[in-house]
């Protein structure tokens, strides 16, 4: 089944203390639409300027992402630039310019409105709530989000968690939302927003899943060394929706093996700027690394 | 089997953002001889002075803690006085009197010798290096330590990590000690420096185990609420070694599930000011709480 992927598709400018790496693609909606190709049909939802490299799209295409529903309009790409601090897990932002985000109205193609699976990928809430306006009954919708929305446009948010069966966030995220510094009070308060499967990510740390079936701690593959892990978290939900879309059976029944496949794509992100390691992962590099994470945790 | 653990046995003050317990039974080897005490035969071994309360030696007691190591000296009991911020991760040391603990020399009875399992629990390496030159042939000695050590007395603690069989440092200690971001670096660099098993605690994110056998990546059990974390990393590898110690076959085979069950013990005194909680809770209820954690962690 395929996964439909809405966020931003972005040129990313990385400075790390080790190296400087100019206008890569990046982006919620890449990283995630990438992620989730390993596994599923995807089909993406953005859109950028006239400026935006073919190789990117070439890129894309490589992957077999459907890309009727991104658009290529007059102007600039969205372009965000950030710095990380020497043990790769601070970051500041130096430059964001919005560019056709600004003025960007999603339009699905037909052939998208029935996509069963649904990724609202880390974009501003408003939009997320327009991309879901115009499906017909997805089976399973997904949303990510960030720090910026939950201070600059929380009501369009709180709308959109009314309508979402997933919400994905991560730790510090969460307990802003919730003003709850204990992760599981936090789950239970994000709940109450609506969602029915709250994930809080933490790094390195792993995930957390709360649902009706109780709680999933999810492990994160450990790594040798972290290049940059811009992008990790939506490679994570990437990953998550893709690896579901390609299952049979219920939610419940594949989540938790749909989120180790999550954690793992978005290990390979890390290894690489930008989606360079992720673009040359393969399936099955995929599923050994998960055959690994069941060792690594059996007990 | 029994377990011989040393440590320091103390009187800790523990302020919170909620309250203020003065004088409660702490210390490394408290926590960890409790801890232990669920599972295996415990034989203490450290000093008190003379104001060391009555209804303290009563609860090592009840606990069938093997007192004969515990020398009761003239002078005052080591006293430890801390402030936790309100998230309970930072703390900071108000007080540190050492008293009759700057003048102690661990003189081990003869029924102690022959324990096969030793746990050298967080104190002076030289202390732990005297503990060690008494024992006959331990079939498993696992030492633990603080920044504390590693910055003021380096030198000893080195000369223990050659005779150690395994190690147990938290997150930021391993970053301190081997000077390594990445802790996958930090346990090889620290394997280096002699110990076979190496074990970093990430407190409310689990722990990793690197030993021949490779890694393990240990969960940490889910609280709702933390009340006091002073003493959980002691109960952690009080709990693992005492599981150990009740085991039979060899500690490869048995060393992942030892964690999990310190864990889970950890687990319960983060629930209550020092030991409170701890000395509350029973074997049947740690078992219970270790399915439940093999429950949360399947996929």
């Amino acid at each position: 089944m395929s996964v439909l992927i809405v966020g931003t598709t972005a040129l990313d400018s990385i400075k790390t203390p080790k190296a400087e790496n100019p206008r890569l693609l990046g982006g919620s909606a890449s990283h995630a639409a990438v992620a989730a190709s390993f596994f599923a049909p995807v089909n993406l939802v953005g859109v950028v300027g006239n400026d935006f490299p073919r190789k990117y799209i070439d890129l894309y295409r490589k992957h077999d992402i459907n890309l009727d529903g991104l658009q290529i309009k007059e102007g600039k790409t969205f372009h965000w630039s950030g710095e990380y601090e020497i043990n790769m897990n601070n970051r500041r932002t130096l430059l964001t310019e919005l560019g056709v985000i600004e003025t960007f109205s999603p339009d699905l193609p037909k052939a998208y409105v029935d996509s069963p699976f649904v990724l609202l990928a880390n974009f501003a809430p408003a939009l997320q709530n327009l991309v879901l306006n115009q499906m017909k009954k997805p089976r399973f919708v997904v949303a990510d989000s960030m720090d910026l929305w939950i201070n600059i446009a929380l009501p369009d948010l709180l709308k959109l968690l009314k309508r979402v069966d997933g919400f994905v966030l991560n730790d510090s995220e969460a307990r802003l939302l919730t003003k709850e510094d204990n992760l599981l009070t936090a789950l239970k308060k994000t709940h109450k927003l609506g969602p029915k499967y709250v994930i809080i990510k933490k790094g390195e740390h792993g995930a957390i899943l709360s649902s009706k079936q109780g709680l999933f701690l999810s492990p994160a593959y450990p790594l040798n060394k972290v290049v940059d892990p811009t992008g990790a978290g939506d490679s994570f939900v990437g990953g998550m929706m893709g690896y579901l879309a390609s299952t049979r059976g219920s939610v419940d029944s594949n989540i938790r093996r749909a989120m180790i496949y999550g954690s793992v794509t978005a290990a390979f992100c890390c290894e690489g700027f930008g989606l360079k390691s992720t673009i040359k992962t393969t399936r099955q590099a995929i599923d050994k690394r998960v055959k690994e994470l069941e060792k690594l945790t059996k007990f």
